[in-house]
């Protein structure tokens, strides 16, 4: 008899190939299922809701687990907290769902946070958790062309080329630009996205940013349905998976 | 002919055995050194407005250092991050000033946050940047306990027992306490600090923000003038330099 857990996890994409495991290194869905199964005697297998890449970050990644009944939701989030050690992957909160509950299927939206550095020096303490771009951006220029991206488009210029998804429309529900202090924050949500998407919407309005494009630009490259019109994959370190939501299902 | 400069300067802490040049390990201060010395071509001396302990954060340490008169502010702030390379540690700016103006002896004002991540789970992102309190802290409680401490006392009871400044008396002009998410943030200014003085603060607060200590407690403590008398000394990984004044120094 098992119970069906959902996890909701932070982690330092920095060392890790990952989410999702793979033969040349070490990825997160490893870490934490290595802790369950340590903990269960079995072995255990953890589903994500997002593959997210080589050095992307989660502060509100979730995965599904199957554990033995005995265990309670702080019991699961002490004890797997405690097995994963020293690896900077933490899980925060455990909930026991339905087994019909999928961390992947089951979601309902996702939302991601995009932080860039825009200054000249580059950072210390940030480095690795955003992209330091040395010339400055305009976040309202970004906003405005922002907007053109928001709603349901076919996203074929924006998604990578080894994207495996059946179609390339998504609804982009929110795209909001705002500045932090040196920093510019990308809020991006959808129900789901395509491979590399936010990170190609970025490496685009960071053109729009310095003035080389403009917001006419942006709907240029959408219309286009071609990966080669719109702009560079902004890289992976200033990437963060922050919310996943599921329908009746309360977090802390 | 020489001028010289005032740098600020951001660092984690983490990979250094302080501030401070140390027989044992790497230090920020050698790191700017050999930057400096490899853009010159001979030897050049940097010193620093406050000595961080090992682990310590800096996002507005200063110092001072004397470079050929060829160099202005913005190619000396370039060329030290260039050569700094990938250690933690970034130039923010460069000043020139007078040559009797010292980092450490003009400084007229030091301020330190400290951070506090009071939650069960431990952090992953924060990792390292934060000091993991697992019990909930309530900061009201902390604020009226850190007001017995603001203003001009013998700070004896909350110095390291290798201090060695010749007078414990400081003046403390702020001690605020902000509760921000899931983090207890301590700011603390004054014209010139104690060893551990912030660290071991915090660590006797903490005691109040977890109901064992009381305001009086805190007094108590104070008035004992004795180190053993106040609580423990918080980590060195949540302390962060964050700021230094000088009199007629604009910063950018």
């Amino acid at each position: 008899m098992t119970q069906r857990f959902l996890i909701k996890i932070e982690y330092d994409g920095a060392p890790f190939v990952g989410w999702q495991r793979q033969a040349n290194g070490i990825s997160v869905q490893q870490v934490i299922e290595e802790a369950a199964t340590q903990l269960c005697g079995h072995t255990i297998h953890v589903k994500g809701a997002g593959r997210t890449d080589s050095g992307v970050h989660a502060t509100g990644q979730v995965a599904h687990l199957d554990l033995p009944k005995k265990f309670d939701e702080n019991r699961v989030t002490e004890a797997l907290n405690s097995l994963i050690g020293n690896w900077p992957v933490t899980v925060l909160q455990a909930r026991t769902v339905e087994e019909n509950i999928d961390a992947r299927f089951s979601a309902t939206g996702r939302q991601y946070l995009y932080r860039i550095l825009a200054q000249r020096t580059p950072p210390a303490l940030a480095l690795g958790r955003v992209w330091h771009h040395r010339q400055p951006l305009d976040p309202a220029a970004m906003q405005l062309a922002a907007n053109r991206l928001i709603g349901k488009h076919d996203f074929t210029s924006f998604r990578a080329s080894q994207c495996q998804a059946d179609s390339a429309i998504r609804t982009l529900d929110e795209l909001r630009i705002d500045a932090v202090g040196a920093e510019i924050h990308l809020h991006v949500a959808a129900r789901s996205f395509l491979h590399h998407q936010v990170r190609n919407i970025t490496g685009t309005l960071a053109l729009v940013g310095t003035g080389k494009w403009s917001a006419n630009d942006v709907s240029t490259a959408l219309a286009a349905r071609d990966r080669s019109a719109a702009g560079p994959t902004a890289p992976a370190e200033g990437l963060y998976l922050s919310h996943v939501s599921y329908a009746d299902i309360k977090w802390a």
